[in-house]
């Protein structure tokens, strides 16, 4: 990128530095503003599940909270978000990569493959939502898509690209209100 | 209850000493052991979600796990169970009394109300699954039959009776893998 000077000294979209850890913090508060306009006007009830944690030591001081001293991170067995929409199970996690060509297929955990094959076995709809943060592209990746692409990372490339993005995936368009209006390019995906 | 002895000094069943704040947790690790054995099996999808904390403080020793230093318990403001089975979503949360005669109300809270209130709406299968410890009863109750004692309780009754679980909620039979086979109980409620 042109190390271009702007009027308050910043880019217009300056994504924060996001360790490996943090990766898609980002657009999850995208997709926590739109699970929350979506509760609100009653279209869908989706929530991020919390983080998971391995609790060791509790304090119950008198007259306050119980404050928890020790604990630990846990890796989820599961995807972040769930919920119903008309009717439906839905199920997806969050990816975002700051790379402005393709994805990484490792972004993905064997544990949440595992659990979208399980939901879509199931007949939950299972997807991933993943951003070209820097490009500001936002793309509803189907599970019966992202599985062949896994298929072929066994043996060939590791990564998707944006133009495998373009033709196979669901580019979200952003809006107002909400800005990740997701459901709606959910609706074009169950359509077509 | 009567004082018997036991060969082994212990009655059959002893539900351990159950604080308000881990009521249901007995009945929990039954739910839990029929959910892993679903998931295993391939008959449905249903994962209780992980407790929320507020976390305050993190450690990062080098070489070591991340360590969680401060944190609280938050409020949760769904149930703690939701999933996918047979192509429809599912949502309950878990209640355990020690009445042997009624359930109070005051068990459930307003948020997991709305939250299944709003699952309702969306078409979703909302319901609680409640246990008589000491009776060893279990049952399966619709949040449609679950709503009505709800608001008879504004102005009335502010519990549910043994006999009304009998004749307005499903009885779920213990078995042999898994012990709580619920979902059993919900194909019979889904049937009627």
């Amino acid at each position: 990128m042109k190390n271009i000077r702007y009027p308050n000294g910043k880019p217009a979209y300056q994504p924060e530095k996001i360790s490996v850890k943090n990766r898609g913090i980002q657009t999850e508060k995208l997709v926590n503003e739109a699970n929350e306009f979506y509760l609100n006007s009653g279209r869908a009830v989706i929530h991020k599940k919390p983080t998971p944690v391995q609790i060791v030591t509790v304090d119950y001081p008198k007259r306050s909270a119980a404050r928890i001293k020790e604990a630990y991170f846990k890796t989820p067995s599961t995807t972040d978000y769930n919920g119903v929409y008309n009717e439906r199970y839905i199920d997806f996690d969050v990816k975002e990569t700051q790379s402005t060509t393709s994805f990484p297929l490792r972004n993905i955990h064997p544990h949440q493959i595992n659990h979208l094959a399980a939901v879509h076995a199931q007949g939950g709809d299972a997807f991933i939502l993943v951003a070209f943060a820097r490009l500001e592209r936002f793309y509803l990746l189907p599970y019966a898509v992202l599985s062949k692409f896994v298929f072929r990372s066994k043996t060939g490339r590791k990564s998707m690209t944006l133009e495998e993005f373009e033709t196979h995936a669901y580019a979200i368009a952003l809006g107002f209100q909400p800005t990740l209006n997701y459901l709606d390019t959910y609706d074009a995906w169950k359509k077509s």
